[in-house]
């Protein structure tokens, strides 16, 4: 097991009803409210209404930031820190998914540095120690963003997906109500489950030696795979729609990764992707994960054949290894269509190779978990995914 | 899955060599500074030494407080309040296992009120907020005390062993280097394993849904049991030690809780069991878990059957669900054996039954996981523990 620190201070509220704890949080914090959300979905189900009604009882002056993009741009960050600024905001409520919230802790910490937010947090890369508290009402579950530090944002000019992480974005409370998942569109349920699955596949396979955050981790694979099969054939199982909703937090609260080395380079390649195709970040995922997996598979053997059996339940048996470890990655590639992911870029709506290049040029990557991938090798991931 | 507030702030510093990391805490803190431990045994492996030389370096006024003994005393606590008061104390830094973090998070908390901390704390149940800050290093690892809220004191007068829980009682930081656990005798090592079990269980035998936490506690089971069988061959493997150590920490650190009803009652009876002999807390709980679980097997049967498959990798093939049910426990059982532990209350060095009625009746058991224990039902346990 590597070294670690570990630190993650994120209130959570959750069940149906989390909602009460609102008020209680409110008093803490000062007068002036920045309210955001993404394009209104919560205005149709009253999720709008109550939450403007707790914020009003708790005599909150409220501005509104809303229309919040799935993949939240540079630009959006900076309309938010203007009127941070403006408003003189004590205070950010992001209700939404991880776009508003990751968007939101860019605003927190953009609004408090004396330049621009990209410039310092992207380029330079500086150690921010000062936000304006954050706190969130999830809608959308997936990213984990809820209950930790890391911001992943476009900068559209630049055509580059980046994500910082401070300690000071990270949320002081998130409220986790799993009945306010309910109403979601299946496309983007799905996508949220893939979200996950990444996210512990992204920290699984790394490294060699036996660690007890990869046994939780496989745990919570099987967990998520079991609840999502559930979940999508009974939108409002609530005990299925629970154990994702948190099962997703678990996933990317920091606790799997303890100790661990780790990959990301899938997250890398579809985040580049979308900065190219506008694509929800889990499909985007879905599409990419089997053909990657069967791309490092003979350099991650080991870790691939005990993902097939701990995760999959294949029989190793009369098999060698690169068999059963290339049964497990089926496997997986299986339960995303199942679910009713898209498996492939065609699938995403990407009519043609002609960007694959510059995609695979634009990654950047340079760490990984078992194969640093070159733009070459991303270019084959591509085609291999398409 | 049931509703739950979760937050646990405190930051872990975690690997060989982690120490270094007490510096840069001690500079966040006042001049005088309460240095905890138990019986000396740090002083033999220079761990108090290091933390002296760091304190010194970092200017502090060190003031000691020694000899905190297993099962920590209401005397000891009121002994380290006073000296928080005389010395106008700004940190507690508690070196040591979980007798020495509990009886500091006493002192903590306990130093901030007007009255005496057992009526306050333990009788009135006050909730409190305030407290001296507090930071560990751990030496022993089983209770989990270095990353919870939690406090179990031993009130000697009126013969209870008690736990309080308040948030201002968490440590701000612990650091865990698991090199500090390698000259541990075996005896406390295996205790401690126990302990880890005993916690996992305790919160893995209550409630009938199907919840993510309890997938997750399987996977830490099984985790523990693996490196324990390695540990106890040899002290020295690092990762081992490691996954034990951080195994413990996630344990009790309310993650694997969150949603779940618990059960707690083999801890209220092994409570009770320390207050009328001297035994270690880990080999009291090894004794009675496996008489605790064959008295409520019917009761549980479903979850029993669970632990036995899941766990213990029991086949269920041509077996009743009891029959399964107790095979689990019989391994569980064997693994206690397997390594070392105490499993039985003769073996502990209890050789007559002559105050099972009085520690049945003392146990004050009001909740449970699966069957409420009347003192009947504790006195026959104890029996069949004998």
């Amino acid at each position: 097991m590597n070294s670690f620190i570990f630190c993650n201070p994120t209130r959570i509220y959750f069940g149906e009803g989390a909602i009460k704890n609102l008020a209680k949080e409110m008093e803490k914090c000062g007068k002036n409210v920045l309210l955001a959300y993404g394009k209104g979905t919560i205005k149709k189900e009253g999720i709008y209404d109550g939450i403007v009604d707790i914020l009003k009882s708790c005599g909150k002056n409220v501005i509104e930031f809303s229309g919040v993009m799935p993949n939240p741009t540079a630009a959006k960050v900076r309309e938010g820190i203007a009127l941070c600024r403006d408003g003189k905001i004590a205070f950010i409520l992001a209700v939404g998914g991880g776009s508003v919230i990751d968007c939101c802790k860019a605003v927190a910490v953009g609004s408090r540095l004396d330049g621009d937010f990209w410039e310092e947090l992207y380029t330079k890369r500086i150690a921010a120690h000062e936000a304006i508290p954050l706190g969130t009402v999830l809608t959308m579950t997936g990213t984990g963003s809820e209950m930790n530090s890391t911001a992943v944002i476009t900068n559209e000019e630049l055509k580059f997906k980046a994500s910082f992480s401070s300690e000071a974005a990270a949320p002081k409370f998130s409220i986790l109500d799993p009945t306010y998942t309910y109403s979601l569109p299946k496309y983007q349920m799905v996508s949220g489950i893939c979200d996950i699955m990444s996210h512990l596949m992204e920290q699984y396979f790394s490294g060699t030696d036996d660690n007890v955050s990869d046994d939780l981790n496989e745990a919570l694979m099987r967990s998520i795979v079991k609840n999502a099969r559930t979940a999508v054939k009974n939108p409002k199982d609530y005990a299925a729609r629970s154990n994702i909703m948190w099962g997703a937090t678990v996933a990317l609260n920091g606790i799997l990764g303890c100790g661990k080395t780790q990959d990301w380079e899938v997250h890398q390649i579809e985040h580049q992707i979308a900065v190219y195709y506008d694509v929800a970040h889990g499909m985007g995922l879905a599409a990419i994960t089997p053909s990657y997996l069967r791309f490092i598979c003979r350099n991650g053997l080991d870790k691939l054949k005990r993902f097939a059996v701990n995760v999959w339940n294949v029989d190793a048996e009369g098999k060698t290894d690169e068999q059963t470890a290339l049964e497990g990655i089926d496997r997986l590639e299986a339960f995303f269509k199942e679910i009713g992911a898209t498996v492939s870029l065609r699938e995403l709506g990407i009519n043609d190779k002609s960007k694959f290049s510059e995609i695979a040029e634009s990654c950047n990557i340079r760490t990984g978990g078992y194969r640093i991938l070159t733009p070459e090798d991303i270019k084959k991931i591509l085609n291999d995914s398409f």
